[in-house]
């Protein structure tokens, strides 16, 4: 295998620069990629250093590391752009072009995309968060007028990490609800439910996998047995077909894929 | 002010064009911008209906929209770059010049970054997130060996959402413990902490802003008044200052901006 050494360099949180760093690394599965990544550099001081240790670990290995960097001062990316190292510029590469599209020059400030520059919508970030948080599994079902949607499930089949990943990303007021096995029996949706139908996203889960998840975190008799994770899924999933409810399989999908179905699905716009 | 329309494109989740793309527009606080998220255009039937809606778009408003877009697949790409619109490619830009320094091809598979492709990895956040949850708020403080990081504050000074950000961004195992009226009376940090002294970040916050959230959730009389807010920050502080604890502000920062801090604070590495 190739080994190749990254820098990710940013002037904020890295949220950006780490988020297309890693995406085109990921295009390259046959190398080996030993990446460091380096926040807040925002001084000329920070980056000559900075561009010594590049200059450091080039010698080291005697080939120049890839460095992505998002550095919206001039000074700064010049610095790390001049240490011995093949220097892409996943910013500023599109705002010359972006500049003359839109016909305005750039701000050239920095940490502006996860800051809190607008303060109303990162305070519905954190609501939302919170909302998520004092209704996750199926507490305070009387807040669900306030809900954007409401994720419906046997328990551990992956709703309390997508509703928080929902309100922290998106800004989205995410309830779930766990079905519980009286609920299950009756074979159809909790009368608390019925009323804000339109609001539901089923999330199903392959029964091997939640015998799996449920043995890791309890492993009491029946809760985690092949059997009752079988019976679970078969009568969550007959309601959620039987009520035309959307469902997703979170077996082979993460939190931010979940994520992006739903909002996909509920027709819901990112209010952040 | 002017309006642009602009158009952010993924095969996939739209994390990683969502990142990029918003952080390119908040360089243009002077243009309007009406940005419309559209994910998982993973075939040529879903891209030629979205050209014709970019098409539609051009013709309504008489001005070509902005696309940016990360798709990997390049027929997908071929008919988006076609429409009427000013095509910013977020991806491909970079991955044509890498394979060149690498010397290797890119794979051109879709949804590397933001699926499950490293199962372990995502199992790693939500156990995370599960820890962060499950030690909330000072709950299970036996458990703290496990933690990469304590954080601790007043009631109420962002403790929480840090947390959880840390743990679904980077899989970090943060715990977090809120420091009571007793424990800021006797102005030494608690017992239970002092055995993971090396884990702690204490977050403050203006008294003035701290008011405010308390009042605007739990509106009780002294809990949210001006002295009491007052006397725990000073309490508190001068807790952190005594210690050497690294403390920071939470009043001007995003959870992004403090889950970067703490990572670098703390000297920790994403483990994802």
């Amino acid at each position: 295998m190739i080994k190749r050494n990254a820098f990710i360099i940013s002037d904020r949180t890295g949220v950006t620069a780490q988020a297309l760093g890693n995406s085109l690394l990921s295009q390259f599965p046959d190398v080996d990629f030993e990446v460091e990544t380096i926040t807040f550099i925002d001084s000329k001081e920070k980056a000559e250093r900075l561009q010594q240790q590049i200059n450091h670990c080039a010698d080291s290995i005697e080939r120049r590391p890839i460095v992505f960097a998002t550095l919206v001062d001039d000074d700064i990316r010049e610095i790390i752009s001049q240490s011995n190292c093949v220097f892409f510029d996943l910013f500023d590469t599109f705002v010359s072009p972006l500049e003359k599209v839109l016909g305005v020059e750039s701000s050239h400030k920095v940490g502006l995309s996860h800051g809190m520059q607008n303060a109303s919508n990162y305070a519905t970030r954190i609501s939302a968060m919170n909302y998520s948080l004092e209704t996750d599994d199926g507490v305070e079902v009387d807040r669900y007028s306030r809900s954007d949607v409401i994720v419906v499930g046997v328990s551990r089949s992956g709703k309390t990490p997508t509703c928080l990943y929902l309100s922290l990303q998106y800004g989205i007021f995410a309830a779930n609800y766990p079905l519980t096995s009286d609920e299950l029996a009756s074979a159809k949706l909790p009368e608390v439910l019925s009323s804000h139908k339109d609001k539901i996203i089923a999330l199903t889960i392959d029964p091997f996998r939640l015998q799996q998840i449920r043995q890791e975190r309890y492993n009491r008799d029946s809760y985690a047995s092949a059997k009752q994770c079988q019976y679970e899924i078969a009568a969550a999933e007959a309601i959620f077909r039987k009520e035309k409810i959307p469902m997703l399989n979170s077996t082979q999908m993460s939190v931010e894929e979940l994520g992006a179905k739903i909002m996909q699905k509920a027709g819901l716009v990112k209010s952040i």
